[in-house]
C-alpha cells in the first residue's frame, strides 16, 4: 500500500513531499515526490505517555476504538485502579481486553496497592508480584510510585518493587506533587523517571533538571497544560504529553492531537511539540514502534494539516484502523468477548439515613474546599448548619454532606461535609473513589444521598446522579469501574449524568472525577476516606470538629 | 411485543403504571399493572415543527437517524433551501431521500422561491408548480410565508399560492418577524396559520391572540426559547417547538427532549410542554400518527425520566429503531443509495485577489452590525481602514470584509464590510446563503478570502476555514447544501470546522449559520447579496459609502 502527501518525519525533524510504502505492516520505501499543496499530511501517531483506561469507564478494547479516531495509537497505561479493587488478577483482565484489538498498550505494574493504610483496600499488590509482573512483555515497568515517604525513608517493600523494576531493565514512573528540594533530588535518584503531577513551571523545571521526563497531563479534572506548556520547548526531549484521568465523551472532543493543536495555537515550535506528542514515550520506555522510517511498523495518522491536527486515517501495523475520521473493523483482533461474569469485589449493603445522620457538636467544622480541575483541597473552617441537632447540608453556602462507604467490607458509612460542588438539590453518588474505590457520594438532602448510594449498591457499581425519584444511571459492573460498553454509549451516559448535574446546580464540567479523589489520601490538604476524615498534611485521621 | 412502565398518555393529559401492547405497528392493548418506581417513563415522541433539514448538512435519511436517537419521530419540514437551488427536482429530491427510512417526515410545497428579486436565485417555484406539489400526501402545506408584502398588497401569485393550499385543505406557515397590529391581523387573515419568528414575549401573545400557533425556536444560531418560555403556559395548544436551522453536533448534544427539559427545569407544567413538544403538531397539520391510543401506530419513545428525558428507546411504526440509545437498522426501509450524480447547480470560476478589492471614496462605510443568534442586522457607520487606495478589513475594530458571489451565474463578487465575527486570522467561506445559497465568504485578509472561495468553487460546494496554507474543509456536493456523508461523519468534521474558526479568533459558536443569513434580505437591517450591498429596511440596494 502507498499513501502520499506531506511527510513528517518528526525523528529526524524533517518534513518532505512524498510516498510511503509498505507491505505486510512494515514500510518498505520512502520516495519524494512533487505532492499537491493540499495534500494530507502523514505523520506518527500519538502516544498517551500516562493514562489509567479504567477512568475512561471503558474496558481497553473499547477505550482503543475512540483513541485511534483522535490519532492516538499507544498508551502507557497503569491498571492502578482495577489493581486496588481485584489485584493481579485486574491486572491480567486488563491486560487480556487490550489483546482483542490493534493498539500498543503498554502495562505498568501497579506499585502502591494498597496506596495507604488509611481506607480499605480490595487487594494487595506486594513485592513479589511485582517481580512477576515485570517478567510479562506486556508490562513496561513500575507504575506511578506514590509512597514518596517510602521513597525517602527506604521503606524496604518499596525499594523492593523499584528495584526490581531496575534490574529488569524497565522504567519506574513517578508521582510527587509539591516535592522539591533535596527530598526530591533522593526520589530521582532512587530510580524514579517520570513525573506526572507537576502543576507549576518551576515543579516542571526542577524536575528536568535532575534529567527526569515530565508529563505534561490534561485530564477531565486536572489540566495543566497552559501552566507547563513552555517547557515543552525549554526540554524537548524530556516532555511527554499525557491525560491520566480523561471521559469518554472528552476523548471524543480531542485527545492528544488537542494538546498539540493548542501548543502550535501558542506559538511553540513544531518539532518539539510532535518530539513530546510521538517520538519521547517511545524512546524513554524503549519501545520499538514505528516512526516512519523505512523498516519500521507501518504505525502513522494522517492528519488535514498541522494546525488542526484533524484526524483522517490511521495505520496500526499496517491495519487501516480508521478511515475518513471513523474506527473500522480492522482494528478487532479477536471478536469473542471475554468473560461476561464480569469480575468484581462488592461486599456494601444498603444504608438508611439514620446511618448518615451527624450530631452536632460544639465549635466549628472542618469542610473540605474543593477546586474544579485540581487533586489539592484545602480544609476551611465553618459554622455548622443545625437542624435538630444534627449538622445537614448548607445550600446558601454550598457546604454538602460528603460520604463515604467502604465497598470492600461491610462497615458503617463514615460522613464529611465538602465545599465548591454547588448542588443545590439532590445527590451524586460513585464507587470511582481513588485509590481504594469505594462508594461516595455527596449531595443536598441526606435522603438523595442514600437514594444514591442505594442505586449505586444494588448496581455493584456505577455513577448516579438522583432527584427525588428521577436519577440518571451508568452501572460499571467490571470491578466497579469500567463498562462492558462501546464508547459511544458510555459517552452519552456520561454526558447525561453531568447535564443532569449540571441542572441540579453543579458548578463543576466533571464533578465525579472532582468527588473520586477526594478519598485519596496521598494529596493534601484534607480527604474522606471510608475510614474517616483524613489529615493529608499531617497523614493522621482528624475530627470534624475544632472548639 | 409489550412495553411496560410509567405511561404518559399527553393526549388525555394522565399519567398511569402499566404495559403497552402492540401488534403489526398497532397499539391493540393498554394495561394499567404496577411498576417498580425506578421504570422507565413510555410517550409519545417528539415533533419538531419547523426545520429546514438541509440547514443540517444532511439528507433526509441522514438526519432521521440523528433525530431519533433524541427522541424525535417526525418533522414539518420546508425544503426551502434545496428549492432554491434546485426547484421542485430538489423537493423530490428530499421527498425521494425520505421515503428510505422509517421517519414520519411532512414536506412543504416551498412558498418564496425565489425568495426576493435581489440576488440571484438558482430556480423558481411559481403557483402553479405549488399547486401540483400539494397533490401529493408528502406534502402538509404552504411552506412559510416571507413574502409579508406580498400578503399585505394581495400580490395575485402569492395569494393564488396561498389559496391554492387552503383549497386543498392544507396549512400555511408563517413567517413574520416583528410584524404588529393591523398589518399581523391582514397577515393572518389571509390564512396564516403558524409563525416562527417570535424573538419577543409581545409577539408571540399577540399572535396567539389571533388566534395562530407559535413555534418556539431554537437553532445554531437563532435561540428563543428563553424569552419565549412563559407562552408555554399561557397558550396551551397553540405552542410547538422547532429548531429551524441547526447544525448535526449539536442535535446530537440534545433536540426537543433538551427544549423540554429546560421548559420542565423552569418550572413550566409538564403536560403544557409536552403538548407543545408532542400533540400540538399532529392536530394542527392534521396528522395520523400515534399518541399511545389503542389503535394508534405504536409510535412512542422511552425515556429515563420526565426531568432529563434521556432516551432510552425509539419506536415508530412499531419498529425498535433506537434500542438503548442508539440508532438501529430497523430505521432501514430500502438501503441502496439515491443517485451518486448529486444534483446541483453551481455556474461559478475561480476569482482573484484583484476581483475582491474595494477602491477607497470620501466618507464612512456602512458596516453590517451581527449579534450571534440572531438573524437581524443593525447598520453601523464606521471610519473605512485604507491601504494604498484600498477599503480592507480592520481586525483592531472587528471590521472584515464581506464577499458574495453568484454561483448560479457567472458574475462578479460583490463586497462589503461586517462586524461582529471578530476574526483575527483566516477566512471562512459557504455556499450556504439564504434564501439563493450563493457563495458568501469573510475574511482578515483578501488572500484568505479569495483562497477560501476558490476552495469552494472546486469543491462545487461545501463549508471551509482558511489560515495561509492550511485548511479545513466540508464538501456539500448535494445541491452545495448537503453531504451524502452519514450523521457521525458531517458532525465530526463541523466541529472540526467551529474548532478552527474559534482558534483564528471567531467570536461566535455557530459562525457558518449567522454567516450564511447575511444574504437575507427579507429580514432588516442592512444585507449583502450577490448584487450588491442591501437596505432590509427600505428594500433597496444602497451604497457602502456614506459621505
Amino acid at each position: 500500500m502507498i499513501v502520499r502527501g506531506h511527510i513528517v518525519d518528526v525523528l529526524n525533524r524533517r518534513m518532505f513531499d512524498g510516498e510511503i510504502e509498505f507491505e505486510n505492516g512494515k514500510i518498505v520505501r520512502r520516495t519524494e515526490v512533487a505532492v499537491p499543496d493540499n495534500a494530507p499530511y502523514i505523520m506518527p501517531g500519538f502516544y498517551d505517555s500516562h493514562i489509567h483506561i479504567e477512568s475512561t469507564l471503558l474496558t481497553p478494547e473499547h477505550y482503543a476504538r475512540l483513541a485511534v479516531e483522535q490519532g492516538t495509537i499507544g498508551v502507557i497505561t497503569d491498571p492502578h485502579e482495577i489493581a486496588n479493587v481485584l489485584g493481579v488478577d485486574g491486572v491480567n483482565y486488563m491486560i487480556d481486553s487490550g489483546k482483542k484489538v490493534r493498539f500498543h498498550f503498554h502495562f505498568a505494574a501497579p506499585a502502591c496497592v494498597p496506596a495507604t493504610p488509611f481506607e480499605t483496600a480490595g487487594a494487595t499488590v506486594d513485592s513479589r508480584m511485582v517481580t512477576e509482573l515485570l517478567k510479562r512483555d506486556e508490562v513496561y515497568g513500575l507504575g506511578e510510585m506514590m509512597n514518596v515517604p517510602g521513597v525517602l525513608s527506604n521503606d524496604p517493600e518499596t525499594m523492593a518493587k523499584i528495584n526490581a523494576t531496575l534490574a529488569a531493565g524497565k522504567i519506574v514512573d513517578g508521582h510527587s506533587p509539591a516535592l522539591t528540594g533535596d527530598d526530591l533530588k533522593k526520589y530521582q535518584a532512587a530510580g524514579i523517571s517520570t513525573d506526572h503531577e507537576c502543576t507549576t513551571l518551576a515543579e516542571a523545571r526542577e524536575r528536568v533538571k535532575l534529567g527526569m521526563t515530565i508529563q505534561i497531563r490534561e485530564g477531565s479534572a486536572a489540566c495543566d497544560f497552559d501552566a507547563l506548556a513552555p517547557i515543552i520547548a525549554e526540554a524537548p526531549g524530556q516532555v511527554m504529553f499525557c491525560s491520566d484521568d480523561k471521559y469518554p465523551d472528552e476523548i471524543g472532543q480531542g485527545y492528544l492531537n488537542a494538546m498539540c493543536r493548542r501548543a502550535i495555537h501558542r506559538g511553540l515550535p513544531l518539532w518539539d511539540v510532535l518530539t513530546a506528542a510521538c517520538v519521547t514515550p517511545l524512546k524513554l520506555y524503549g519501545l520499538k514502534h514505528g516512526l516512519l522510517q523505512v523498516g519500521d511498523n507501518a504505525d502513522f495518522i494522517v492528519v488535514d494539516n498541522l494546525q488542526e491536527f484533524n484526524l483522517q486515517e490511521t495505520y496500526i501495523d499496517g491495519y487501516h484502523v480508521v478511515d475518513d475520521g471513523l474506527c473500522t473493523e480492522q482494528i478487532v483482533i479477536d471478536d469473542t468477548p471475554l468473560d461476561t461474569n464480569y469480575p468484581n469485589h462488592f461486599l456494601a449493603e444498603p444504608i438508611t439515613v439514620d446511618d448518615i445522620a451527624v450530631p452536632a457538636h460544639e465549635g466549628n467544622i472542618k469542610v473540605i474546599g474543593t477546586t474544579e480541575g485540581s487533586l489539592l483541597t484545602t480544609q476551611m473552617l465553618m459554622t455548622p448548619k443545625i437542624e435538630n441537632g444534627l449538622v445537614v447540608s448548607d445550600i446558601p453556602h454550598d457546604v454538602l454532606k460528603l460520604v463515604c462507604l467502604s465497598r470492600h467490607s461491610k462497615a458503617k458509612p463514615v460522613m464529611g461535609f465538602i465545599h465548591g460542588f454547588g448542588l443545590r438539590r439532590g445527590a451524586i453518588a460513585s464507587t470511582i473513589g481513588h485509590d481504594s474505590h469505594n462508594i461516595i457520594a455527596l449531595g443536598a438532602t441526606d435522603e438523595d444521598i442514600v437514594c444514591a448510594i442505594n442505586t449505586i449498591i444494588e448496581m455493584k457499581g456505577g455513577l448516579v446522579v438522583v432527584d427525588g425519584k428521577d436519577a440518571v444511571e451508568l452501572a460499571l459492573p467490571i470491578a466497579g469501574l469500567m463498562s462492558y460498553r462501546n464508547g459511544a454509549r458510555v459517552a452519552k451516559r456520561h454526558y447525561q449524568l453531568k447535564n443532569f448535574a449540571e441542572r441540579l446546580g453543579c458548578r463543576y464540567k466533571a464533578p465525579f472525577m472532582t468527588m473520586a479523589f477526594m478519598s485519596l489520601s496521598v494529596i493534601p490538604e484534607i480527604k474522606l476516606t471510608d475510614k474517616g476524615l483524613f489529615d493529608a498534611t499531617k497523614f493522621e485521621f482528624t475530627d470534624l470538629f475544632v472548639k
